[in-house]
């Protein structure tokens, strides 16, 4: 589509290496649907691609706005790793292989073509890291900030996807890796946070812009998990989520709540931000429950995924969606039922 | 997803009917996807859903910025149904059915559930009209301007979509309905042409704000046309398009351009009006080649829909890209080859 009054840069469109929209298609955007046939290269007004017999379509879609999802100073290659990365992470979610995805920039006039040719390599280094392809997407000029949107397209076999309704009100919870870096991370980049160790500084901000999609624990989840989210709100919050669809309740023993180095000695020195690390957002580990009885093959899952599953707790009879945490003393931290904190 | 700090409004999450983010897409968004399974109710991180043997998926994304794709003061209903229309358009130039639609929003915190009431009333009218259903998406807050995206997905017969590239260097070209509405419309909304007749008036704001996707007309085109594009960029860009794609030029008659009757008089009052009428955007027309053979079956299709198609030219010998177009006395109007007046 186009804009319905003239461009404000007539020339922009005469010449693919002209710097108009036509310009920076050709120059920053074709490359990276080269690889994935669907696009049609970009040439024509949709995407065409098949699904294979047996599988399902799994597609998410996430918009990120500068000063509220990402800050504007974040390197271009972060914003557009961690873009793609919470998308790929809510197909990891439903189990799905990820195919392709579509993209919607609206930029600043002022964004020069350095930023761009940042933020497309960005996306060339995922795209290379996770196998999938630009398949298609709009490219506007906006008078307000940064604002990105991408639709991200999975393949699931017929029937696998893991919803996040089929939970038992008796299952165990799990969650992958750790929890709680990315919170302590936008600490760490609004300077609330200033660990004293440049290791742990740079594994907190890392966590925060380039989270980890767990795409192979996800498949691996199929037939295993009973449900599952990726850990975008906040641990509480998205477990409030699963537990108010399976109509209970949640406890989560927070010693057992998976930490990294960083920010065990970030808690050790202020035991508050073990309230940050549990409701605080943008961790997109993989939270799921499963009845004990499958213990062993998640054993299996996490060595031969090379990333931890670590049991926190289980769902519980109570209130459709409230979630206790219970601190080392066996005592329930004061939270609200989606995670922030009472005062 | 969510963002990286504590929202504004934290109340807002806590019940389906409150007013932050969780209450907005109960109450908004949810009803617009209860009529597509594969939503799964919005309840999940991602949709599922399958294509049919035999079938492709067809996949567009457009975005638009108020201020620049719509007036900020234009009625919401219209905006969404823009928004989808542009979509559907694309579709249709396809030859795909539509499917469903997902949907990025980014709002200011200032904008009132009054405008989101009626910003979804007119999804939920053009979701009745064209037979689809929300499958998912994503409502954050923006600083800037209203900022959509949307992300549509139709089906066509494996091999049957209508690709940009095949067409004929001795093809005539078509196009459905009128020309140049629109941007007579934006004139009008513009207050830079005011037709006396209020009939007329309404007739261009309506063709701008509220495009016909010709999706029966492209769903008939397949096995009929060798290369379609939906008329967004203007008649001689996306023309241009199509000749570049071909490797040949091509050769508009203006007198053979369908005109409206609003814009036929308007053009009468100021012939510099034809110009902005065969180079202005936003007519979500379909334009396409065929061979002359296939008039009897054009014609055929243009009974059965109820669109009108007419014969414009045709492509021609010359420079990749080139369009002429011949006014009435057989003289060539002053246009580059993208549809833009030189002076």
């Amino acid at each position: 589509m186009t804009t319905p009054s003239p461009p404000a840069d007539p020339a922009g469109p005469a010449t693919p290496s002209g710097s108009g929209e036509f310009g920076r298609i050709a120059r920053f955007f074709k490359p990276l649907a080269a690889g994935f046939p669907g696009s049609l290269g970009l040439a024509n007004d949709a995407a065409v691609f098949g699904v294979p017999e047996g599988w399902e379509l799994v597609v998410t879609m996430d918009a990120m706005v500068a000063g509220i999802h990402f800050l504007p100073d974040d390197p271009p290659a972060d914003i557009a790793a961690k873009l793609l990365r919470v998308n790929l992470s809510d197909l990891a979610a439903m189990a799905a292989e990820p195919l392709a995805y579509t993209l919607a920039t609206a930029l600043p006039k002022a964004l020069g073509d350095d930023w761009l040719a940042a933020f497309t390599a960005g996306l060339a280094a995922d795209q290379a890291r996770y196998g999938i392809g630009l398949a298609g997407g709009d490219s506007v000029s906006t008078t307000g900030p940064i604002t990105l949107s991408l639709t991200a397209f999975g393949l699931v076999p017929r029937g696998q996807a893991l919803p996040r309704k089929a939970a038992h009100p008796d299952d165990c919870l799990f969650v992958t890796g750790t929890i709680g870096d990315a919170a302590l991370g936008l600490a760490v980049a609004l300077g609330t946070l200033a660990p004293a160790d440049a290791q742990a500084r740079a594994h907190l901000l890392s966590r925060l812009r380039r989270p980890e999609p767990r795409l192979g624990v996800g498949r691996g989840l199929r037939g295993l998990a009973t449900a599952c989210i990726d850990v975008s709100d906040g641990l509480v919050a998205d477990l409030a989520h699963i537990a108010e669809e399976t109509g209970c309740a949640a406890l989560i023993r927070s010693a057992a709540v998976p930490l990294s180095d960083a920010a065990r000695r970030a808690i050790a020195d202020d035991p508050a931000l073990l309230v940050t690390a549990v409701t605080g957002g943008d961790d997109y580990e993989l939270l799921f429950t499963a009845p004990e009885s499958v213990r062993p093959d998640l054993a299996r899952l996490a060595a031969d995924s090379g990333v931890p599953i670590s049991e926190i707790g289980r769902l519980a009879p109570g209130a459709a969606g409230d979630v206790t945490v219970l601190d080392g003393a066996g005592c329930p931290l004061a939270l609200d039922r989606r995670g922030w904190v009472h005062f």
